[in-house]
C-alpha cells in the first residue's frame, strides 16, 4: 500500500515527494475570509463530524489539531512538515487541521477555502496521491454539499483554483540540472506549458538545496486525470534529463564528481555550527552521492527525515527546548552527527 | 638522545622544527662560483674523505648523494625534505650532499659555500641542533683548514654569512596569530631586532599553512651562543603569544573554534582532489585541532610526515610513478586518506 515513507517509492533518487491537494467549499457558507468566528467554528465542526463519523475504514487514525491551541512553534513544526500551510499557521481566523497518523493525509479547515485536502507521498507517486485525495473528496462529498457550478466546476476563493480545485505537485532534487545551468531551460519550458516552479516551502520560497517543486497552474477546463497526467509527463521528462546529466557528469570526471560529494559529506558530518541554508546545500550533495551510489551507508529516507528535522521548529521539538538562531546552528550540526552516526552503525 | 622525529620534542604544538646550519669554506680553494669542475670534484673528495674517514662515532650512517647522478625528481625530494637547498638541486656546478640516515644531519658540498652543515630537529630543539652542528664543525676542522680571518671570523661567499657562519632557524605554526591578525605585530617586531621571517621553503617562499620560519639575519659580531640564545628568546615569546591566543579563542567561542577545526578535518579526510596549497591550509587547522586536544586520534608526527609527503616530488616517490599536476591532486587526497585511516586504526 502507498506509504509516505515507503522504502521502495519510485524515482526516489530524483523525486522527494508527490502531493495532490483538493480545494473545496461548503455551499451554505461564505468563503472563509468573509466568515464570522461563529461561522468558522460551525464549519470546523461540520468537517470534523464528516471525517470522524465516517464509516469508511480509510479515515481512522486521524487527529484533529486545533490551531488556536497550538504554540507558534508547534504550528511551525506542522508547516515545516508540509502538513499545513504558512497561511493556516498565521491563523487570521479560527481554523484547524485533521492529520492522519502517518502524515500522508492532511485536511486543512478554513484556510483560503473551507477545505483543503492534501495527500503527500514519498517518491514519484502522484497517481497514488491523486487516488487517495479523490477518494477522500468523495467520502466527504457524501456528507456535505460543496459549492459547485455546472459551467466552472468546484468554486474556490481564489479564481486560480476554480474548476477541479486540484493542485498536483512533485518535489524534485535537480543538482545536475543546476550545476550544468540547464535548469534555466527547464524553468522556461515549464512556464510555457503552464507549470509553476517553486522552492521547498511553496510560493515565494527559494529553491534551496537544488529542490524544485513543480505543479499545475490551471485547474479550470481540464479533467483531473488530464492534470495529473500532465504533471506526471513533465516530471518524467525532467527526471530523465536529470538522470542523464548525472551519469554524464560522473562519467566525464569521476574524481571531480566524487570530490564534490565527499567534501560536502565531510563538512556535513563534522561541522559544529550549521545554518539551515548551508545544511540544505550540503544535503543536496550528500543526497546526490547516495543516489549515484558513491555513499553507501546512508539511506535516502534518513536524508528525507533530516531535511525536515533540521528546520528551526522541528529542531527545537527534537531538542525539547526553545533555541535561538545561534543555538539552533549548533544543535543542527549535533543532530546531523547523531543521526548519521546511528545510520552508520546499522 | 636528540632525534629529528622525537616523540616528546618540546613545544611540538607550536614548533615544527629547529634548524642550525654552519657555512664553511676551505682556505685553499676559491669560493664555489669561481671554481673549475676539477676543483669542485677535488673539494667534494676532500670533504667526503673528512666525513667518511673520521673515527668519530657521530659520523656513521651517512650516505653521500651525488647530485649529478640524481633525477630532477629525486633532487626535488631532498629539497622538499629540507635536506638540500633549491640552489644545490639546480646544480650549476658539481656538487653533492652527505646525509645521515635519520635525516638529522645534512652536509651540502659546493652550494654557495664549500660546506653547509645542517642539523634539523623536530620541535623546539635549537640548542640540541646547535650542539650537534658545532660538534660536526669541529670534527671537520680537525681534518681541514677553513677560511678564517681574525677580524671577521669564518669567511663566506655571501657577506651576510661572514663571522660565525651560523644560521639558526625555527619553523613555527602560528594559526592563532594569523587568525587574529596579530602576526603583523610579530613580523614588525622581528624585523626590528634583525630576525628574518620566511615561509616553509626558505627565502622567497610564502607562509603557506600558517607556517613561519624565523632566523637570525646577522652572523657577524655576535658569538654563536648569543645568536642561538637570541633566536630562542624570540621564538619563546612568539610561542607564548600563540598559545595564549589559542586558549583565548577557544574559551571565547568553543563551538566556532571546533567548527573550524572539524570542517577542515572533514574536507581533509574526504576530499578526492587536493592541491598542495589547500592541503597545507587544511593541515594547519587539523594540526591546531590536534594541538589543543580536539582531535585525539591523529598524532603530530603523522601530520609532520604528511606535510612533506604531500609535496609534489615526495608524493611521486611514494606513489612510485611520475604524476602530472592533476594526477598529483588526486593521489595527494588518496595518500591523506590512507595515512589518516592507518592512524585511526592505531
Amino acid at each position: 500500500m502507498a506509504d509516505r515513507h515507503a522504502d521502495k517509492a519510485p524515482e526516489l533518487d530524483v523525486v522527494i515527494s508527490s502531493r495532490v491537494r483538493l480545494a473545496r467549499n461548503l455551499d451554505d457558507y461564505p468563503f472563509p475570509f468573509r466568515m464570522s468566528n461563529e461561522q468558522c467554528r460551525m464549519v470546523i465542526e461540520r468537517i470534523k463530524d464528516a471525517v470522524f463519523n465516517s464509516n469508511n475504514a480509510m479515515v481512522k487514525n486521524y487527529k484533529f489539531v486545533d490551531l488556536q491551541k497550538l504554540s507558534p512553534i508547534d504550528k511551525q513544526v506542522l508547516v515545516e512538515r508540509h502538513l499545513i500551510s504558512p497561511d493556516l499557521a498565521e491563523g487570521q481566523r479560527e481554523c484547524g487541521a485533521i492529520i492522519s497518523e502517518d502524515e500522508t493525509i492532511s485536511i486543512m479547515i478554513n484556510e483560503e477555502d473551507h477545505l483543503r485536502v492534501q495527500c503527500l507521498f514519498s517518491g514519484m507517486q502522484i497517481d497514488n496521491a491523486w487516488q487517495l485525495c479523490s477518494k477522500i473528496g468523495m467520502v466527504l462529498e457524501e456528507k456535505m454539499d460543496f459549492a459547485f457550478n455546472g459551467n466552472n466546476g468546484y468554486l474556490t476563493c481564489c479564481p486560480t483554483n476554480i474548476g477541479t480545485g486540484i493542485r498536483a505537485s512533485v518535489m524534485l532534487h535537480l543538482p545536475a540540472l543546476v550545476m550544468t545551468g540547464y535548469i534555466r531551460n527547464i524553468l522556461e519550458a515549464c512556464s510555457k506549458v503552464g507549470v509553476a516552479v517553486r522552492g521547498i516551502y511553496g510560493e515565494n520560497s527559494e529553491a534551496s538545496g537544488n529542490m524544485f517543486q513543480i505543479s499545475n497552474q490551471v485547474t479550470l477546463g481540464q479533467a483531473e486525470e488530464e492534470i495529473i497526467a500532465g504533471i506526471t509527463n513533465i516530471a518524467s521528462q525532467i527526471i530523465e534529463q536529470e538522470k542523464t546529466l548525472r551519469n554524464e557528469m560522473y562519467k566525464q570526471n569521476a574524481f571531480r564528481f566524487e570530490d564534490r560529494v565527499y567534501r560536502s559529506y565531510g563538512i556535513f558530518i563534522n561541522a559544529r555550527i550549521m545554518t539551515s541554508e548551508e545544511c540544505l546545500k550540503l544535503l543536496s550533495d550528500v543526497r546526490l552521492g547516495v543516489d549515484v551510489g558513491i555513499i553507501k551507508d546512508i539511506s535516502v529516507e534518513t536524508l528525507n527525515e533530516l531535511m525536515i528535522l533540521i528546520q528551526p521548529a522541528n529542531l527545537q521539538k527534537v531538542m525539547r527546548k526553545p533555541l535561538n538562531a545561534g543555538e539552533r546552528d549548533v544543535k543542527r550540526a549535533e543532530l546531523i552527527r547523531s543521526r548519521l552516526c546511528k545510520d552508520n552503525q546499522l
